[in-house]
């Protein structure tokens, strides 16, 4: 048999918490059989929503936490105040080795300064990023850093491209992933000073597969599999990416939904429709990991359902399994190697 | 009768010059009668191509450029190098008064270098942002600078504000234009270092109405009309917009064609589907100006046909017939009276 991953969810965090949450956690433990997952948030409401479900007991437990860290928070003041908020609690579980991985759609804020704090960088990492994969044409991408280190520097931004490879070759299954750094143009003496500075020091690494420049128009083509860039070009591209969509999608609707004629050619288009673009729906493919932190924390969307929920804590496992953050040590213990 | 506005296009640059661009100039005088084109390319190519047209002769010119500047040629060098280049001698009537406005789809690099060098800025305009209008679900905005000046500093972006107002103002009909800054979280301590310095600059200027921040996702639903942001984040937020959009909409294509049941649903679906999308098509609104130059420089999309440029002519009309530049180097005037 495998062996057991202990993933700690924030039932807690989210639009749509405590429902969603513990739904997914069921579908979660009741897929895979190594799963063990521990429901950290008020322990009365947790356990009466959980009457509903059918499910390995033995594999599903309970952790109290009295407080709940609300979005609009200050982050900083939340994690350290409240001590018995489930985001505290849980991350506390992993930096304990109580628990592999925690996962939250709670505050990003929280999640990002309790990560940091709480669970801790591993030595060597200089900014843990974070690591949405978002939906292409070919498949998904890793875009990191996509919020947690704004103004990053250039040796930042290689430290991504090395963890965004470790994590789409080992927990993606992409061979030889192909690397790319957001740009305005694709020469390499187009950019700002960043990607300018970024750009040569890419290029040197040989223990990744650096494609170049990537303008945001290719990224919903899939031209690379990891898509380096700074924090606050990332936010915006992700941010980006689900407002237009979203738009479009809801013009898309309300022209069907304009005429009776069109409402009829609408009804036969649908199922057709919605293969195609179950695709670019992000559910399907879990949450976004913080890379480089002594254990895995993982930020789902604040809208997240049972579906996102049930996805990342199978990723979680992957993770786990694959021994992803013991890749990341082997490869910061060769780079201090080669500079010494 | 009003005054006649006279606006140099280039005849060489795009992807589908000549032909579309001289449609779109036909188009142009024959729509407005005040509207004077000189055309400005190969003599011979362009005259072949007219003659296909019935159009008011008085009102269109060709004027003789020997070269072309094409795409991949490094800008600098370009502009210095083809003294005889349709960007050149179009750039340089600007610039002698012979013409008011200059329109190109060519190179994007060329036409920014030209634009400071050989039209040079408004005395006490410190960068001239690229000021492309992007489709929204309320109509457009504004999104200031999408590529001309990558590490700006606050007091540029302050300008491009102040510009940006009076464009949507005075040439889209907006009265009190909202201002947002590009952000990656609603509240006033979030941001990197740049839009942390800048945001409290644009919250003291009495002569905007700033609205705060404006995160990447709500960018689509409209919340803003003039959407200030270092160029790097613009091109990445126009380019994407562009990639997302065209992506998903072939999507939805391919899922329309899927089978025989939606392709019967497709054809009713399309009339009314075309209508809604035409907000979301960028041709209708003309190409981006480079704001705050000593006359009038527009870039269209490399891809541009007749009714993008027959837009662009119109657009820089208006901008003649509302004296923008004199509203912009009043601004500048009364700031520099305000420093004193």
């Amino acid at each position: 048999m495998q062996e057991e991953v202990r993933v700690v969810l924030d039932a807690m965090g989210g639009d749509h918490a405590p429902e969603e949450m513990i739904k997914g956690a069921v579908e979660a433990v009741n897929e895979k059989n190594n799963i063990h997952v521990l429901l950290v948030g008020q322990e009365d409401v947790i356990s009466e929503e959980l009457e509903k479900y059918t499910y390995p007991k033995e594999r599903m437990e309970i952790v109290h936490a009295s407080e709940v860290i609300e979005t609009a928070e200050p982050p900083v003041m939340a994690i350290r105040k409240k001590k018995d908020s489930s985001i505290v609690v849980g991350m506390n579980m992993v930096k304990n080795g109580e628990a592999d991985a925690f996962v939250s759609a709670g505050s990003s804020g929280a999640i990002l300064v309790g990560g940091q704090v709480i669970v801790g960088r591993i030595k060597g990492i200089e900014r843990p990023p974070l690591a949405p994969l978002i939906p292409t044409e070919q498949g998904v991408s890793l875009l990191v850093d996509c919020g947690a280190n704004v103004d990053a520097r250039p040796s930042h931004l290689v430290q991504f491209a090395k963890m965004g490879s470790i994590y789409m070759e080992h927990v993606m299954g992409i061979k030889k992933p192909r690397v790319a750094i957001v740009n305005i143009g694709a020469e390499e003496e187009k950019g700002n000073a960043l990607v300018k500075e970024t750009f040569p020091l890419l290029k040197e690494c040989e223990d990744i597969n650096f494609v170049g420049s990537i303008e945001a128009r290719e990224i919903p083509h899939g031209y690379a599999d990891v898509i380096v860039c700074e924090a606050f070009t990332g936010n915006v591209i992700l941010k980006l990416y689900e407002g237009v969509a979203s738009t479009l999608m809801s013009a898309v609707k309300q022209g069907m939904m304009s005429s009776l004629k069109s409402k009829i050619g609408a009804l036969m288009v649908k199922p057709a429709l919605k293969s195609t673009l179950k695709q670019f729906d992000t559910a399907q493919y879990g949450g976004a990991p913080l890379l480089g932190l002594n254990g895995l924390v993982v930020k789902t969307h604040g809208s997240s359902k049972a579906a996102e929920i049930k996805n990342t804590i199978l990723q979680c496992a992957v993770f786990q399994e694959q021994d992803i953050n013991q890749k990341i040590k082997t490869y910061i213990v060769q780079k201090q190697e080669e500079q010494e």
